[in-house]
């Protein structure tokens, strides 16, 4: 699916080598902006689309699965991570699915379709997105939208050039125990619109949760939905 | 129209007060970041559309017109301020015409519709844009496009709070002359889709030019059309 096999690779591998310190770092809220505002302002925005079944695409250990299951919504979590989604089936608030986004795109019925909302939350790491967007927009119900909450880009790309391109974290400052660093593909702001232009979707709305400690945009959320058929 | 009618009288006011030094300004191509990017980069995005008819909104003095006339465009220029739209006229590439975002409100058909792309090159400065976007919606040919290129905001807000709100502007370095600071009020990214989906259209495009000396965005631009009646 990639042009980067190395990067996708070591991308997906980096979740499982990391998920102790990952579960760790979500469970007791280490990452500061998730904390303060980007936790809130996905649950918010999910929960104003009134939904009655949810899928939590790229769930990780499942803590937003959770919270919106403890609101009376039926969610399914999946993600490629077998030891994130052990780490989710402990708690509950699912089912969740063991499943690569390649399996997502060859097979999304599995999971049980369709979806009011399906949600991407800092989930979308993958140099190409639009054969995931669209096997996501293949699952929702009519009326549907699909949600992505992303490192808002202009913000992100601070202090550096600003083109796509992989990049790498480091989880610093964000806990213990990471093992690895994580490859990920930046994307400009326009080339977030092009993969949902080219996954058959409208951007229809985009917000910008604000830090309260620096008033700037502390991340991006993207509210898409399939074009309608003229 | 608007609830700071201070700081759009201001506003208005500032552009004849400015005319000659902004005229040289443009003229002599003081202005760095027009003559690295932004000026080709509009005229670029006008050319794309391959237009017969357009409508330079807020044209200025006038070089985007003189610019899309020698292309062979007919192109119509309108602007609040008197003198610049003399200084317009004393060059050639028009029809311009002096006309108030206010009294395009009420009459933009007497531009003589229809175009096919309304271009506003800087030129919404404003607090309330909708009105002025529907206003130019309704003089669009079929198929017809609004073109807007702005500031960056989320680039242009750097080392500032990210929010809605007026500043001034007090054209330092770009060149000399200039009596009056100008009132502009600075809107978010979100905020720049809500005045679009607001005045019933929908962007279908968006592009960031970087500048070339910093690797950043030097300006936004967005295509606009109206959204289909399904």
């Amino acid at each position: 699916m990639s042009r980067q096999p190395a990067e996708e690779q070591r991308l997906a591998e980096s979740w499982d080598i990391n998920a102790a310190a990952w579960t760790q770092s979500v469970r007791e809220g280490l990452i500061r902006s998730r904390q303060l505002v980007t936790d809130r302002a996905i649950t918010e925005a999910v929960l104003r689309r009134r939904p009655t079944r949810v899928l939590d695409a790229g769930c990780g250990e499942g803590w937003l699965a959770r919270k919106l299951t403890s609101q009376g919504i039926a969610v399914t979590g999946f993600d490629g991570s077998e030891s994130l989604i052990a780490d989710a089936q402990q708690h509950g608030g699912g089912p969740f699915f063991t499943l690569s986004y390649d399996d997502f795109c060859a097979q999304a019925h599995v999971l049980g379709e369709p979806f009011d909302v399906v949600v991407f939350n800092f989930a979308l790491l993958s140099e190409e997105l639009s054969p995931i967007l669209r096997a996501a927009s293949q699952t929702l119900a009519p009326g549907g939208c699909i949600l992505i909450q992303t490192l808002h880009p202009v913000e992100a790309s601070q202090g550096q050039g600003y083109e796509n391109g992989w990049r790498e974290e480091h989880f610093s400052g964000m806990g213990e125990g990471y093992k690895a660093a994580m490859p990920w593909f930046f994307r400009t702001l326009s080339s977030w619109l092009d993969e949902l232009r080219r996954a058959g979707l409208d951007c229809v709305a985009l917000e910008e949760p604000l830090h309260p400690e620096t008033g700037r945009p502390a991340s991006l959320i993207l509210t898409a939905v399939p074009r309608p058929q003229i």
